[in-house]
């Protein structure tokens, strides 16, 4: 078995594969009126997935993927297992790609025995490379990054998406927690990327980021070793433990956990909204 | 009287000389626990002041300013004149400053007959100059830039700010504003500085920008010429023309104008929110 450093180098090697593929198109026009063209945002998308995985599947064969799509021949498994597995987003933020709006990432995750033990999250746009090994701390760019040291909801900042669902009570519901939010925090912010949301945190740009119903535990793994190693917390908003497969997540300084955690646990669901695991 | 670029040189050697206090800054740590305190903040805050203004009222004795403090013996006045008038916010984006978010700018717009003629909106965290002269065109960094062509609400994405006002009407009445929005356009994004937020219309990033409330005219006055000059158009949120005394702004790429407008007008304001112009 590699160590986690060879695992975290290849994971740094594919990021930035893709990474680059990013970059070049990012300024680049692209209209996207109907899903499924073949154009820009597809051909970036599949690109920069092909590279993720086709890098880390050259270096480690038998490891799993989970991921959006891919087959079982190619490592993809829908459960996670205590085997090595890969979580991957190759392009968070696609709307946020589609419209040249700086915020998208390569998210790189990788679990052994259930647990995230290497994380990368990329911003190629920004040039931000955030990376952690687990129990070895969390970079940003190679220097040490720090959740912030806020104890107090009311000089806080939070970070959460608005989502993409758009029914009358899911929208009701999303919007009533992020109203709870703001009558508690100094300010509130949504920027189209859950992991680089979470990678404020664990480098004291933001103090919370909380987001209920995204796409799956690529969105999420990287970042959470990132934000635990920065000395930040991961947890499910309503303040339970985090489940990777949940897809619900709140990050905060640690500090915070609680009380941020506190104004949400409760809080009316939307009919696809995700639920806190029992 | 001196040329537009000439007024703009001396802008940008102003935006020059506050951008880089606030980029010297701006990692360094920031507790601002108890406001009116002497503290990094406050100290940034007060050195791009008095860099913007010295710079400016060196170059032209005679003009009049419009800001958030300043005495009149200084060109310091409450109303918009025919005479040149400088509107300016050395910091824009306080709350992201203090929590070393990066957005942040420095906004210096000049008026001539009651009509932005010259404006730099600066962000020197990400390295960002974006300027207008009127009638001359938009540019971020020297290169021109233009509003996007996006004629689809439905294909939009839209900024917002969650404002300051923690009453619960002004919370209800903005969150209804969002809400609705929401769920017309494609996404929504807050960011924290509302002369960013339109100068992403003014680049393409993002199609639609509005706020209604913020603080005064040195917030939108560089940004709405940027945009304009860009091809976008700005406007009174609920689709009447916009008065830049009003503290009610929305920034369109023209073509969704209307559109956007429409799903705003005639929404429930809060007790304390700017009524747009009879």
């Amino acid at each position: 078995m590699a160590s986690y450093e060879e695992y975290l180098n290849v994971a740094l090697l594919a990021a930035k594969e893709a990474g680059a593929v990013i970059k070049d198109s990012f300024y680049k026009d692209k209209h996207v009126e109907h899903k499924g063209a073949v154009d820009l945002v597809t051909e970036t998308d599949k690109k920069c997935e092909e590279l993720v995985l086709g890098t880390i599947h050259k270096s480690f064969p038998d490891h799993k993927f989970i991921g959006e799509e891919g087959s079982a021949a190619q490592g993809f498994t829908d459960a996670l297992t205590s085997a090595p597995t890969w979580m991957c987003d190759p392009v968070d933020g696609t709307t946020n790609f589609v419209h040249s709006f700086p915020f998208v990432c390569v998210c790189i995750g990788l679990a052994v025995e259930k647990q995230v033990v290497v994380g990368v999250v990329y911003n190629p746009v920004m040039g931000e490379m955030f990376t952690a090994i687990r129990g070895k701390g969390a970079f940003l760019n190679g220097s040490p990054i720090r959740a912030s040291s806020c104890s107090q909801l009311g000089s806080a900042l939070a970070i959460t998406e608005i989502g993409v669902t758009r029914d009358e009570q899911t929208l009701g519901a999303l919007f009533g927690r992020i109203t709870a939010l703001t009558k508690q925090v100094r300010a509130v912010r949504a920027m189209g990327s859950c992991a680089l949301d979470m990678c404020c945190v664990a480098c004291g740009r933001a103090d919370i980021s909380y987001e209920i119903g995204f796409g799956g535990p690529w969105d999420v793994a990287a970042a959470s070793l990132i934000v635990e190693e920065a000395g930040g917390e991961v947890l499910d908003p309503a303040g339970g433990p985090f489940d990777i497969m949940s897809r619900r997540v709140m990050a905060t300084n640690g500090q915070l956990a609680q009380a941020a955690s506190s104004v949400l646990s409760g809080m009316k669901l939307g009919p696809h909204e995700p639920q806190p695991a029992q």
